[in-house]
């Protein structure tokens, strides 16, 4: 037997249960509330944003010849699923861009896996808002808890954590949302953590955005199951041959209960402004300030200036799709001076094949340098008519240091909206940014639904 | 980053699924397909004898809210289900009474994660006996391979292998089903194996049925998503962070493959004659054996010798419900000599609590011997009139030594049937052991439907 060192805390499975259970949204300290708030109205828009990609498409095909009956929406679409389907749907469209938010601590992604389930259940069982945002407070929680007590080495095996720590979490919103007692969500928190699983292997494909998709469709099975009488063991958690034995060789389960109630992980959920690898944030934030000083057509030459860090992740110089595209920091800093975002559109094909970022691209050297942050980046840009410009950023937008502001994130979500929704958007960012004060979710899948479609 | 050796072959998932999709029933040896036919004839019978367990009445319970369409039986109900759910039930079913086949080397049974991904999808597509039968074997020779290249290491660090491996061969079988070519199988394959999961910490509670429950159904969902364009990376299985490396300290991914087509593990699954744990076997074995000689009424003291890892595990001296007293080496005794079998009739409650059982238990002593080898007993009895009679049993019933033969195996799949089908188990008998005759399912399906009842 390969184990871990010895739990100190024997009970560790039965405390996030009782947590889950007794959380109460009005005693949340207001932090964790926002937080709570920006994960929710953040993870709805990237639902609709990708509604129309491939994988998605992909699930839908291969479940329209199932028979499936109307009971939880599937966002920017008309589609309405059963209530264990639509969570898969929307949790793969919220992670498949790479654009959601990040628990930087852990690299748990916990929108696209706790988010689905919260949102599928209640609107199916006609829930209130707070309810639902109470929900999604306590599913992050315990899916970054989790996340605390097994990474960093767990992470380090080659376990995607969305997916795992992804699933012990959805388990805990759909527990909370089906108003189960700490007897049954215990079950579904066992239930959530023997289906944990995720290989990294599988970064850069569809399958990746899978692991939380099917970690939010897991958790509401979990919760259905505990609910009619499904058992299990106590201690499947931190018990000899649970999760955190059996799947991190140096997990440290106390920190998964460790001031649990009154310290909030889920505060230090962050948001990506941009839609590709975190560490070429700097360059984009850069190349928008330096759009104010100078056109592209104006510019002979850039030097970017980072830690090698960045051209390990970000080497692609000439991409030709946009999946490259955000694997390339010359083409992130193309868009940022040309376009002033880094959202879905400035990676798609057409984007990345345009002759205008095309041209800039290949104006941009980079320079690395181990002294530079990583999270840092320093432009220096040159003109043609001999000017010399500077722009120097030493924590990204949307950092620990430098959170994206309510604004920001608003029109991120807004960006990523409107393309499918039109007019509507407004709406529904409105509406998705303030879900706790919605008596019911009604109207937020309707906005969420594009025009001339119904459910 | 923690990774296992490098492995020496670099494209196993690609051959597996080349292997899945080629396989031909017509050109498996004939030993092959003898077991591919026990396989589904034993776990047939098993889903129609726990039908009635209260770990499918939770799940039936929970999915009767859902919606449901009736695309695939459950076995020994009138319920139908969607192509996805019913193997979810049949499978915990064909595994809740640690009844079903295991795979010595690999601790795998792989019946119940593989047959009822196999017979939902044959069922609902309308398939051949022939081809629902050549993707059992299929399903069962992958889960069979990914375990041994897994284990034994994995089972040691507290994985539960009819889960994790249980994973792959379900999607293996289920992609076979639905004719998927080799790049969609490969992705169906891939998605088994990021979603290998199960936790040894379940051993003892309903979570372990739902192991091979949820591979099954999980496998088939991974089949219906290749064939829709899902796509993964190649190697999930052996590539770097791949299943070999991330959930096994020391993996040898090459056994995988060697000899694949031409070598069956298949072949070696074998089948429990008893329905408690496999060490108490010979002593149930020489009860029978003793029944011949002497009446319970009779016998004035048994003295049972054994290796000591029979009193590790099977060391309930006197048991009180009857999941006790599938864990209690004297009980295994009594209805040996009492009933001559050892079914599920005789781990109920009302069994255990039987006077003539209470009796003859109370008369067992057991002695250790570590010279007495661990898969052997043998028994003394002393009568009331003085005889002392001896039975020694080197090697147990189904063991690999001494496997069930085909009427013991039916014995065993009427005793199971009988108490749900009444007079229609014969039918099913017929049908499920011969089932690669088969023009198509329904027959099959019908037959294992209770008396009055419809689908």
């Amino acid at each position: 037997m390969t184990t871990s060192a010895p739990v100190a805390t024997p009970d560790i499975t039965r405390q996030l249960a009782k947590f889950a259970v007794e959380a109460r949204w009005e005693d949340l300290p207001e932090p964790a509330r926002a937080a709570a708030r920006r994960t929710f109205g953040n993870a709805v828009a990237l639902m609709v944003g990708s509604s129309r990609h491939p994988a998605v498409a992909a699930i839908l095909g291969a479940l329209d010849g199932l028979g499936m009956p109307a009971q939880a929406s599937v966002l920017g679409r008309a589609e309405r699923l059963g209530v264990v389907w639509a969570p898969l749907v929307n949790g793969v469209a919220a992670h498949v861009e790479d654009f959601d938010d990040t628990h930087l601590p852990t690299v748990v992604h916990p929108g696209a896996a706790v988010v689905p389930a919260a949102l599928a259940l209640g609107e199916w069982r006609g829930a209130s808002g707070e309810d639902v945002l109470c929900a999604v407070a306590v599913g992050v929680e315990v899916a970054l808890r989790v996340g605390l007590g097994l990474t960093p080495a767990h992470f380090d095996q080659g376990w995607h954590l969305t997916g795992t720590a992804g699933h012990v979490g959805a388990a805990a919103a759909a527990g909370r949302m089906l108003g189960l007692g700490v007897n049954e969500l215990q079950t579904a928190l066992a239930l959530g953590a023997t289906q944990a699983a995720g290989l990294t292997a599988a970064l850069g494909t569809m399958v990746k955005s899978f692991h939380p998709g099917k970690a939010a469709a897991d958790g509401v099975e979990a919760a259905l199951l505990a609910q009619r009488g499904f058992t299990s063991a106590p201690t499947m958690i931190e018990g000899r041959r649970g999760l955190a034995a059996v799947a991190s060789p140096a997990a440290e389960p106390d920190l998964m209960v460790d001031e649990l109630g009154s310290r909030w992980e889920l505060e230090a959920n962050a948001f990506k402004p941009y839609a590709c690898g975190i560490v070429s944030h700097a360059i984009i934030d850069a190349a928008i300030e330096l759009r104010e000083q100078a056109t592209a057509e104006e510019i002979e030459s850039v030097e970017l200036t980072v830690h090698p860090v960045v051209l390990d992740v970000m080497g692609v110089l000439n991409p030709a799709a946009g999946l490259e595209a955000k694997f390339s920091a010359p083409h992130c800093f193309a868009v940022g001076l040309l376009d002033g975002t880094a959202g879905l559109e400035q990676y798609t094909d057409a984007r990345v094949g345009a002759a205008d970022a095309q041209a800039l691209r290949a104006r941009v050297r980079i320079k690395l340098d181990p002294a530079v942050a990583k999270g840092a980046a320093v432009a220096q840009v040159t003109t043609a008519d001999g000017r010399r410009l500077h722009a120097e950023v030493p924590h990204a937008t949307g950092s620990a240091e430098r959170p994206m502001t309510d604004a920001q994130l608003r029109a991120k979500a807004s960006a990523l909206v409107e393309p499918i929704l039109g007019e509507g958007s407004v709406d529904l960012i409105d509406l998705a940014f303030a879900a706790d004060a919605l008596d019911d979710l009604d109207a937020l899948t309707a906005a969420a639904r594009p025009t001339g479609t119904s459910g």
